[in-house]
């Protein structure tokens, strides 16, 4: 499938959904403080960026930055941020007058607009009702992209191969000592990442040497203190290809270790070993995480984040994969999610084991190799 | 001022206008999604966490980190998140009866709170008046935020001096041709910056070679091609230390240019000397701004961006340096604001000079000296 239809059949998709349910407008936003990685999912533009959806299968992507749309956007018409002021509600104002969309039809905005500037919607457009739900089509479009397609499962598969490859060059420049601080690792995966074509890490990544691998996710993220040393120590990354993401996490212990700390990685891989059995169509990405407070709790301890969710456009996106009531995510085939099972003690340290798991027809495919490296 | 009392300052400054203007509890709110430096500014934890104060002068943090908090903040009472089963909610509610907010009173809850999470928290409180408004005690804590104290300005300062010390390494390297590709000089300032203490950079270095530089932020930000090289590059980074970003671009002027590039740098220069003369206490930050669109608009230029903003503990702050008729800012002794003229060219590429700069009362102080850079 070529690079044009993919955005098409994924527009199409969201056009039906609109039929269905008469909402005449779709608005996507993404901008600074509210990131949306759909529009780059329906239209390929990167970017800063509104993007309209109406019923009548148009797309119209207005860019903050004209010649990066020109170059990137697969759409029917953009139209410049500048022709409205930069003003955002003056922008869907105007698109809406330009597609025609009917009077008194309803106009869909994010469902993350705040409640003043949603007011700024409802005063600039009278003529239209202006929905913002907590359940509506980014619920429909967040449920769409927790399942992959094919162009997106290749480009994840590309994103956790490079992983790979990086993987095993940390633990080669590991036990080699090569790598003696956070900064060698931190600054190894940006550099390997970009030389193998990567747009970049998917987040800051994390490294923590034994004195604070205590933290969920260590402040800063990475120093120029030892890594790795005698006790646990924790590297979370991830890699960007063409807007997908990959999410690790290794853990490095270095021995002698304490009672408490062998005890933390023996019940930290037996949870992820129950958890992946769990990791399979049909359950419950509930019971996955309720599996492993079961195994935490039995050994008086618990851990403080939840088990996984997915990845894709975004570090984190659907499915979630954790223990809250309110959690009703069904694994399905086409999704990648993350395991991530970890246990943290402020005096002994943190171990997390964490991977890339795709979900298939039978069970499920680790995308990626982490492992608790043993050193010394 | 020792660091406690600089908290207890700030706050104390915003129990008073509680006082004035009949709010019982101010939530902040630093998340995923919606990041709020504000939490560390009055408290000196980092991130992640709700920030609550009440009108009778206390301070209680609700922490996703319990063992971070404990390190870093600074406030009188941390309860954990997992106390509310880690919804944000139900976190305010409980919070609300255990400092015993009185039955009918205002709580104000972050601006940028989405509209239907607004709903949960009306649904929620029925007992008290919940506010989610554009102008509330988030603009004034915007407006207090704006202008540096002592401590703030201290540490603007030694990012800037950091900041100095690796542009003129760079240059140092790109004339020795050590720094050959936009990698190289990327993982440079990773790496100097860590070296020296600060937290990182305060955003993703751009780092644009002439075949990409034309993108007001070129995308990905940078990658393994040439920098610099016949024609225009940019460079725009920043870094933190101790939460505080400076800011700067310097751009790379490679010849033989074309005439085009010529002028774009002499307009650049140009604008840039004029919009200072503006930058001193008193004026509109729209007067500066108009009179750069002034000076380009004479030679048929337009600059696609803001002429700069506030820089502080997030790199993009108030004031706004911007020509939107709504701007109003003026400008006050304290201030730290970023000044950038910039044109762009798909054909020629962009050429745009940025520097870091407080307003002081006799009128204004750079903190950095970038410039842009011309080679062979």
């Amino acid at each position: 499938m070529d690079e044009i239809d993919v955005y098409l059949r994924r527009r199409s998709e969201i056009y039906t959904w609109m039929a269905r349910n008469s909402i005449a407008m779709v608005v996507l936003e993404d901008t600074e403080g509210r990131r949306d990685p759909a529009v780059r999912y329906f239209s390929g533009h990167p970017s800063d960026a509104l993007l309209i959806l109406t019923i009548t299968g148009h797309c119209v992507l207005c860019p903050w930055d004209e010649n990066l749309a020109y170059q990137k956007a697969q759409v029917d018409v953009v139209v410049p941020y500048t022709d409205f002021g930069r003003h955002p509600v003056a922008a869907i104002k105007g698109i809406a007058e330009q597609v025609g969309a009917p009077h008194r039809s309803r106009i869909e905005i994010p469902a993350v607009t705040p409640y003043p500037v949603f007011l700024r919607y409802v005063e600039a457009l009278p003529e239209y009702d202006v929905l913002c739900r907590e359940t509506g089509v980014h619920t429909e479009i967040a449920r769409m992209r927790s399942i992959k397609d094919e162009t997106e499962i290749a480009l994840l598969e590309k994103a956790c191969a490079i992983t790979n490859d990086i993987m095993d060059r940390i633990e080669d420049q590991v036990r080699s000592g090569k790598i003696a601080t956070e900064l060698d690792v931190a600054l190894l995966i940006e550099k390997e990442a970009r030389k193998a074509g990567a747009e970049g890490t998917s987040f800051e990544t994390l490294a923590a040497g034994p004195s604070r691998s205590w933290g969920i996710h260590a402040f800063p993220a990475y120093t120029s203190g030892a890594f790795p040393a005698q006790g646990l120590s924790i590297l979370d990354f991830g890699i960007k290809f063409e807007g997908y993401s990959s999410d690790v996490t290794m853990t490095f212990a270095s021995g002698p270790l304490t009672t408490a700390q062998e005890k933390q990685i023996t019940l930290v891989e037996k949870a992820y070993k129950a958890a992946l059995e769990i990791y399979k169509p049909g359950n419950f990405t509930r019971d996955a995480s309720l599996k492993v407070d079961e195994i935490f709790r039995k050994a008086k301890k618990t851990m403080p984040h939840g088990l996984g969710h997915g990845i894709g456009l975004e570090p984190h996106e659907g499915p979630a994969v954790r223990n809250r009531e309110d959690n009703d995510w069904v694994f399905e085939p086409g999704m990648a999610v993350t395991l991530e099972p970890g246990l943290y003690d402020p005096k002994h340290g943190g171990c997390r084991l964490e991977n890339s798991i795709l979900i298939t027809e039978q069970g499920n495919r680790p995308l990626t190799r982490s492992r608790i490296v043993r050193l010394g």
